[in-house]
């Protein structure tokens, strides 16, 4: 759509984007920097002159984008309207909003949680540069492998709930504290099936290892599954892209004109 | 084969097998919920009720589906009968069948195990929507990679065996409790080699951790192996799916006639 | 080789080479049996007996195998020094031999190592039935990566090498206990790079941390290069096996005739 | 680059590298041995010698080097400095000028990691023989799919940071000597994305479970999307490897002149 990132062009300009990019990423820092409790203290007052700034500019940029939004959606009767509704607006909405409603800024770890909001800003970096392309590949074979994904995930999930009900069986009268019902022994499921394999819980009877170590021989396959799909996707797409580059006139293969 | 799906659909009933799928769902969450113990000593009777009702619900829709499996087999001599001891059938009678035999249902935790075909029951819901084309590819590419990954499983098999036989011989004299026989060397075999790595056993003699280093090597080969296989199958499979669109007559590429 | 194949089977009796199988199944069973230290004691005799039998049995199999070498090898002009040195009689003898030197079997555990060359003898299992070719497909794939294959093995264990050094000289002063020597802290670099993980070794520093995550990272790569080589060497075979198929007088593609 | 190649074989001695490349080893053997308490309070005179040997070989090769260099680069205007400037002689300076600068000698710790340089010299093996050729394959396959595994690992970075502060956020309360901060909660999501998994950080809670439940699954993709470009690459550059040998004028399949 040639048009349509020509508009987008006007109503960006790249020093902006650069510059408010930056600024998003000092403000992560400043959340990760601000969660050590000896900085938090010390420099308590220098973090709070920077969030104050920080969400002045972004209210700023938010209002400028939805007086701009006209440029972007030339055509549209409401072009603001739908700037609002935007996902990339109602991210950048929901990352200031709350530093105005001083009931939610009163508790603290609420507060943190909305900040990670300004991570999803933080994909916009993305939109930027060489990159863009090959994240747009990445995508594609995600999306066009979607619906395989989605199934490999459920029947992952029903291997997940079926060894956890097992698992509960088998090891509850022997670890009542490890395994005390369904629910912690699907933490052990997924722990074991994604081979992370924490070692905090894990079956000491011989049933429960027996069972265990079925399940884990299938969690290979587990993992197998969907990175055989995005293997094949990639190999799909990117074979895809190369014939797109090949002159249509002509078969590639035995060179007959194609009228 | 459209005949066979269009009788399928005269058998089925789109409601019914929602309705009878968000069963199996709550049978299934109820049983997750009842290995809570303060859940299961509180709500105790509601448990009862639910179970006896879910019971009755299952029995009715099976004697249904007996009933009516004449229409399901049309040209069959006895579809009744070849309906009861189709898998899915089966599945559900073992789904029903311990509540009203008295001397199982006595053993609660018999009878939790019993219960777990109806998971199985679950696996309905693949056959629901748009997601089961996709469920019939993964599954056909499981199907023509399945001599491969036999093999691929046997050699991992063959693999531990040896490991944990090799693993015994020098871990044992040094940690017995860790070590005992061939068999608990067997789980560590498992643990290493599916990467999860528990940390409950692990070798410390300089001999044993070398060993267990060249294991975990080849624990990156086994599990590249199955996931070569089955990138390979989905690449192979998405590529005969487009050939079999393709009418065969005409060179896929350059639409020539082959004569 | 259609011709070496009639050959050979002419030198092996399908009963005969299912019975050994059988025998050296069982006689890997007895190996893990008598790990278990209470079962070795009360059953020494039983063992000791089955032992003395199968070792036998081997014996009388390994001579009839030489006897009947020159069928094997019916061209051949030392038929039966040709089978002595072959890959399998090597290990068949190995499996054998010593039971008749009196001063290693003395030592209980040298004994069960040298026992564990059955374990290859299980390999001829392989060489039975419907698998075998699957299994030629596997070592195929394998074959013709190997090189490919060789090289991501060096460079894993020259990140290895390189992390351990690292690692060492970054956690000795603060883990001498953990990480004494740059040995110890290889056993680390291997559990990390191949992402078994048992925590019995961790980094506790923070630049010792900083360097395990990037070597955890640096591990995903060098798990998905040999599992890439193999998937798109399964990928090639496979593809090159359906073209085997394919009447080679006609283009797959075009259908013009190859003269 | 035939006539390239051909100006480098000219200036290497295939001996006089296998010597080098032998004492590079050697020289590594050493730091190793030297790991050792006990081995280096014992030997610290040989180590001292053989130091003192190996520098003075690595000068006299580095000033050999340099000398030769007009024969490496003929046509250059100042072949030496062009020498000095590439990749392979800084490492090569590297690995042997803190020894002749004393400030630097006396603390042992940097001296070790600058003795790293010399692993880098180790990656000489690789110019020799055959296993270039796969090496070139590997190489080629990282480099054309570079931009796809950075955008991959970027986004592998982007859910390690959002999973570390959610994180931090929900584990901190209940956890905090383990969740102390974002950073500290950044090696938990290393460890269990790449799931190596070590058990020395794990949620406790039930919503750090859950998330990590998420965050574990999401693992797995983490991994397949590089293994994913990998395969693919490794399938694209064979496939482009067989293509490159085939002359371009006939078809591939048929051998059809292509007009």
């Amino acid at each position: 759509m040639p048009s349509s990132a020509r508009r987008r062009r006007v109503h960006r300009k790249p020093g902006v984007d650069t510059g408010i990019i930056a600024l998003i990423g000092l403000s992560i820092l400043s959340i990760i920097l601000q969660s050590f409790e000896n900085l938090a203290e010390k420099y308590g007052g220098v973090f709070h002159v920077f969030e104050v700034a920080t969400v002045a500019v972004f209210t700023a940029e938010y209002i400028l984008r939805i007086w701009t939004a006209d440029l972007l959606y030339p055509g549209e009767k409401h072009p603001r309207l739908k700037y609002i509704v935007s996902f990339m607006a109602v991210i950048d909405l929901l990352a200031i909003l709350p530093f105005y409603l001083p009931f939610i800024s009163a508790d603290m770890r609420f507060l943190r949680m909305i900040r990670l909001f300004r991570l999803f800003r933080l994909l916009r970096v993305f939109k930027l540069g060489r990159y863009f392309d090959a994240l747009q590949v990445i995508l594609k074979v995600i999306r066009e492998s979607s619906t395989r994904l989605i199934i490999s995930v459920m029947l992952c999930l029903f291997v997940m709930l079926f060894s956890a009900i097992v698992m509960y069986t088998v090891e509850n009268p022997v670890q009542p504290e490890q395994f005390p019902n369904v629910i912690a022994s699907l933490w052990w499921a997924i722990c074991t099936l994604t081979t992370v394999g924490y070692g905090d819980v894990y079956p000491v009877t011989v049933v429960g290892r027996f069972f265990a170590s079925v399940i884990s021989l299938v969690g290979i396959g587990i993992i197998a599954i969907p990175t055989g799909i995005i293997a094949a996707g990639f190999t799909s797409v990117i074979d895809g892209r190369q014939s797109d580059r090949d002159p249509k006139k002509y078969c590639p293969y035995c060179g007959h004109r194609i009228e």
